[in-house]
């Protein structure tokens, strides 16, 4: 161990074997924290070769549990999210690929912080349940197209590990380390084809273009060197996608658009992130692939999706036709504008604290959440708005937390007597064969 | 101290009090190996300021036992070398300054590897103990001028255990560690003044003449901002001081130069050391300082000293003018030149493994060492030999190592048709005010 710290320090490249040896060995227990500690210090600082990302990265996969979707029939294709505030494009673009003939088997995550996670969402809905025997998972993709599910304790155990030591040691932002975390859970979880969103701005974990460029490129070149066609976004995450946040809010807001209607931007990127997926699963070019896309939302069969996984995992189908039924805080406080302006920026990540304040997230893992609790914002970017008028409603079961919540979403958006340049809504799209501008 | 590993992972200057939190936190195993492991990693490569290698000694040197020698009047002058193969200064260097007026009270370590230490070679006298009553110590200092024991166990703590984690973390070279593990033991064993032989080529620590300029550069300004006064030659360890390497051998030869004889470049560095520590404790100029040097050999005042030290401590004292009576080795076997030719190259790393295999060293702590054993060369480096000529006498009580180290000592050996280029014996000297040549 001691020659293979010597050698990445040095800048040298790591072996497949040199890899093996120290993943496997420290998964294993028998290779101590700090010789770990400091091989991902060197790593930090000397990179890693596509060569040897690509290798840790199956090797994190191969730690643990390796799901076998070979039951169901066609290209299953995954979409991940690097996590963003508000973000609930998976409970679009799952049912639209469905809709579409592609088979979603997805297992996410929780949410942490401020960004939150599918899996909370879906657990807003009365009744649904995300942890099922893997039998009955893979029996309802194959008669509905379509299952999300909680993530096994036993995906990627060896990134599970380092992860723990990274966090407590300084070495969470090295991006061949931060590519590999994320692609090796998405090999163990099976799918034969992945489509990434890679955020960028204040409440993404990537705060420049430039960072969420390399990073959705190492993501790339690994899923295509692990035999996985792979397809990033850049997508904006200044400026939030839809008006909801929080679990019960967001969901109703992904009905809406499931529904033909909703906030365009919304709209626009889970049809982007669907056509993409649609296109790896070889339904055509990106251009058919949109047309479909497009046709599965306004037909209602995308709806249609997403009503059968609910039945299906146990949830209350009805909120499909009748949102009121989720879970909605009891007390609510509006935000009104102090001055008069254009709304000319959002701090997303203010927001996602807002929220988390407000119940909708945890701090902590053990953490419950709140599901109805959160923030709808009255106001678009860009909006011109006069003082009185509401900027957004905070939504809440402790209304204790209203003062601190109201301060930050204040703070978080801000007026200007200039109406504010427009923004992109998705920077670049990343394949194997290069960055394609938007 | 995540904090403390992210400032300096991104080239930060750590405070003393940030330095003083994870040095202390460390030592009393408060903050964990994994994380001073990934903290060594980022010093590695982002090197220490000289306030940060000076707070990082100072807090390494106050972890433990600090010396105290006020008990001696005077001004008291250590001298440590960076290890060597057959580096027998120590036990020439501290007679004479003991003999000039300045006190010498010197805590030396054993050898480890193919580098010998002081103990080992006067625990080769008869009857020496290297471990004494603090109180002992003192008084023997204070009526001869001179004693030399075993390092305290708890010299400098905090300075064992990183040595020990970077051992395992390939994080020991580093030029501001390595200084401060250095310094860290020679500011916590009390002496008013320093001079350090820092050792370049084959047999020493340092390859190259750069790292050791700047290994000296890092030590004097430790001992500067300490608070001592402190010099450093660089001197060649490409060419062994002297013909003997092995225990006993080497106090033989070491007599033989208090004696006024001895060999011409061990003689030279031996009193350009000497000269250094008089100058440092105010015995006047370096030139004035040799000649006092030069006169306590030839006196014999240097001997009597050494003569007093043994007889304070011990051994038989009797050594002093028949050498003979210090132990030697059953077997000898003699190793001659296979071909024509000048001495253009000596292995000093492999003659001291060469050694170490007759018995003179040890490869682990725990090992006893033969004081009989070693070798004594028989040509000199540049000199001319003829097929058949004595290279060197091999001295063991284990013949059976005979086939190995002979064969080490003949690689060792590099005979060429052409007389080789001189070689300079000291470098530099690095005071606090800069280099000078040599």
């Amino acid at each position: 161990m001691v020659d293979i710290i010597h050698k990445k320090r040095e800048g040298g490249v790591l072996s497949e074997e040199e890899i093996r040896f120290w993943v496997e060995g420290y998964t294993r227990g028998e290779i101590p924290d700090y010789q770990v500690s400091a091989l991902l210090m060197a790593i930090l600082f000397r990179g890693m070769s596509p060569s040897e990302t690509a290798a840790l990265t199956l090797r994190m996969a191969a730690s643990g549990e390796q799901v076998d979707l070979s039951a169901v029939p066609g290209v299953k294709v995954d979409k991940h999210s690097t996590g963003g505030v508000g973000d609930k494009t998976t409970l679009i673009t799952g049912p639209i690929a469905a809709a579409c003939g592609v088979p979603v088997a997805k297992m996410s995550g929780r949410g942490l912080g401020h960004t939150g996670g599918t899996l909370d969402k879906l657990e807003a809905i009365p009744g649904f349940r995300t942890t099922l025997e893997p039998e009955r998972f893979l029996q309802i993709v194959r008669e509905n197209g379509l299952s999300v599910i909680g993530q096994t304790r036993d995906i990627a155990p060896a990134d599970k590990k380092l992860y723990a030591l990274r966090d407590v040691t300084a070495t969470v932002e090295s991006l061949p380390l931060i590519a590999s975390s994320i692609m090796s859970k998405k090999l163990a979880a099976g799918a034969d084809a992945i489509v990434l969103d890679v955020k960028v701005g204040s409440g993404a974990f990537m705060k420049s273009e430039s960072d969420a460029r390399a990073l959705a490129q190492e993501m790339v070149a690994i899923g295509e060197r692990s035999g996985r066609r792979t397809v990033a976004l850049i997508t904006n995450m200044d400026v939030p996608l839809g008006h909801a946040v929080g679990n019960a809010l967001e969901v109703r807001e992904a009905l809406e658009t499931l529904r033909g209607g909703g906030e365009a931007r919304l709209r626009e990127v889970s049809l982007q992130l669907a056509a993409n997926m649609l296109q790896l699963a070889g339904k055509g070019t990106l251009a058919e692939c949109l047309s479909q896309a497009q046709a599965a939302l306004e037909s209602g069969r995308a709806l249609e999706k997403f009503r059968g996984m609910v039945a299906a995992q146990g949830g209350d189908a009805a909120i499909a036709d009748d949102p009121s039924r989720l879970p909605s805080a009891p007390c609510t406080r509006l935000v009104c504008a102090k001055a008069d302006g254009f709304l000319s920026r959002i701090d997303t990540e203010a927001c996602g604290l807002a929220s988390c304040l407000l119940g909708a997230g945890r701090s902590r893992k053990e953490d419950a959440v709140d599901h109805g609790a959160g923030i709808v914002f009255a106001a678009d970017y860009g909006q011109q708005v006069r003082a009185g008028d509401p900027l957004a409603t905070l939504f809440t079961s402790r209304p204790e937390a209203f003062e601190e919540a109201e301060r930050l979403v204040q703070e978080a958006l801000i007026l200007s007597p200039q109406r504010p340049p427009s923004q992109k809504l998705i920077y670049a799209r990343v394949t194997a064969d290069g960055v394609e501008e938007q």
